[in-house]
């Protein structure tokens, strides 16, 4: 039953999806006498953490209970009381935990705690799927980087536009929604220089049934191309636009863009671009735990060649367009040979109607 | 409960793949107060018919019994007696049926003679279902040209090899092995010049379980450049080799292949190329009732302009290799606009290990 225990914890986790960030997704579940008589989650950033909610909406008394938390609890005062402590004081009797704290510095120090107070504690059950939830969390705790997904959207024959660059539009509605729904949930969106003079997007979140959050806009424009009047410049937002250029952009176009209200930062170069690595520290400094990457083939490329992105989403449009000279999702010089092919691992398939979905992780990215 | 006998028809049928060519897929069953007391299928090319084999393996009288069958059926004397004829004597009173047959020179007769003699036809029952598996024969039976099917195996950036053109593989193990099966299904295989120049395939069926029966090899070759000693002209097979070409091969080189033992076509040229469209009449003529399209990307561009595919399955494999030169499984000039694609409908997915494949139909070829 520990399983099917966790999965609930891991289902009522999910709920505070993208509104604990830069906090981890927790559930926590209290079950008496083969009978779940407690239930709650990490709502939202700020918010009592899953052990104290599922205290607060406990239908019974909860001494001599087992609980069961995707997450350790927590063994410090951050904003809010350790549930360590809240644990030992609700006269809880055993605890079952999805995976350790992945904050090196707190690692183990709630599970040491309670087994100090005479809690029986097992840790590690499905920790498979908490981690999956928690990628994000897992990843910017550990390396103060931000988990970089790298979305792409192609035709059947592995096209993100025709020969004289339409895209509109290569996916339907409701992949093009599924989208949104990822931009709100991530900290930073991320393109070339390319993609805002092709397309001029504002990069904002629309969500149909409900106000989004904008993500921070990260435009990587090594030379400063971008134009004054480029929407990412222009638009009303809850959240900045950051142009990241080289030294060769020039002072006069870096001052010009400040005065537009976004900021710039000036990154070292990199064969001539802007050093993606460097640019990832800078953006974790900034807070920015995740980044959804909507390059061009080149950008998207050299994230890749960077060793910058964790994940990878595709979109596949059941449609053919053909050309030699079309762009792909992946452009740059490429690599030579199929055995050094950059694999996908944990691959998920979903589809949105007709369009089909491929997702998989790339490992040793530093996790 | 008419659908659910169907249905049972249609997995009776399946049983003959690959075996019955050129004719039908067919299941029939028979069945008496609430209970199937038959069951048959078309086994094989020449063998008795699925009606017969149900009446054969009628475990009770089948007298006043309902029989259902995926196919009208039939009226004429083929290399078996009528089906319509069987039906009658063995005193079946009620017939339902998936589809007519799709024959213009014999639909509905079967149905007409059943009626005359008092019993009841219904016909329709999952006809969709019906027509899937006899796609094939569908095509081939209204039209004298090939159902063509489009295969191609790309990785999750759209590439069919890398930018030095190493394709070794894209595609796992489990994935190669289903593609064998497609070929020992067809009675074609098509490919390009340059595959042969890049890759000098075998293009035979390589089934792990049982020996598989080899297709016939059909390479375009505009301009006659394979070489005398290519695989293709030159191993052991019990299927022949058709290299097709323009008149600009020249009389040399048409002859020295026909000494290796291959058939020759000489085609009427479109933009320079074998016209496709005229090969297609051709092959039709020589009982070839599918072509599996294993083409590059410029073949299988120029078969989608002159609309001679019918199925397109895409195999991705969950890598990525990158390279703005990479051939994709489409080249050619490319149509320009979004609005203009080609679409697939009856789209299935599938996985094979960690590879998926996406299959398609493209509709109005004819069909």
């Amino acid at each position: 039953m520990d399983k099917e225990y966790m999965k609930r914890a891991i289902e009522l986790a999910k709920k505070g999806e993208g509104l604990t960030k830069p906090n981890p997704l927790v559930g926590a579940i209290i079950v008496k006498n083969n009978k779940v008589i407690g239930e709650g989650y990490h709502e939202f950033y700020g918010g009592p953490h899953a052990e104290v909610n599922a205290f607060r909406n406990a239908t019974e008394d909860v001494k001599g209970a087992k609980m069961y938390v995707t997450l350790e609890p927590c063994s410090h005062y951050g904003k809010t009381p350790p549930c360590a402590k809240a644990i030992i004081e609700n006269g809880i009797k055993e605890v079952v935990i999805g995976m350790k704290d992945p904050n090196p510095l707190v690692a183990g120090k709630g599970i040491k705690i309670l087994e100090e107070n005479g809690i029986k504690v097992s840790c590690g059950v499905l920790e498979d799927e908490v981690r999956q939830i928690n990628d994000i969390f897992i990843k910017y705790i550990t390396t103060k980087k931000p988990f970089c997904i790298m979305k792409t959207a192609m035709t059947m024959d592995g096209k993100i536009a025709t020969y004289i660059g339409d895209s509109k539009w290569i996916t339907n509605d409701l992949s093009r929604q599924y989208v949104h729904k990822i931009r709100n949930r991530v900290s930073a969106i991320m393109v070339g220089i390319g993609t805002v003079l092709a397309d001029n997007p504002r990069l904002t979140t629309r969500l149909e049934d409900k106000i989004g959050s904008d993500p921070i806009r990260v435009i990587v424009d090594s030379k400063g191309r971008i134009p004054l009047e480029a929407e990412v410049l222009n638009i009303e937002s809850n959240a900045k636009t950051i142009i990241v250029v080289i030294d060769k952009a020039g002072k006069e176009k870096i001052q010009a863009i400040k005065e537009k209200g976004a900021e710039v930062i000036i990154a070292p170069e990199k064969n001539g671009r802007v050093n993606l690595a460097y640019l990832m520290d800078e953006l974790g400094k900034r807070d920015i735990d995740s980044v959804l990457l909507e390059g061009g083939s080149t950008l998207n490329f050299s994230a890749l060649s960077e060793r910058i992105v964790d994940k990878v989403i595709t979109f596949i449009a059941p449609k053919l367009i053909g050309g030699e000279t079309s762009k792909t999702p992946l452009g740059g010089e490429g690599i030579a040979s199929m055995k050094d092919a950059i694999k996908l691992q944990n691959i998920k398939i979903n589809t949105f109607g007709e369009d089909v979905m491929i997702e998989g992780k790339i490992v040793n990215n530093g996790q």
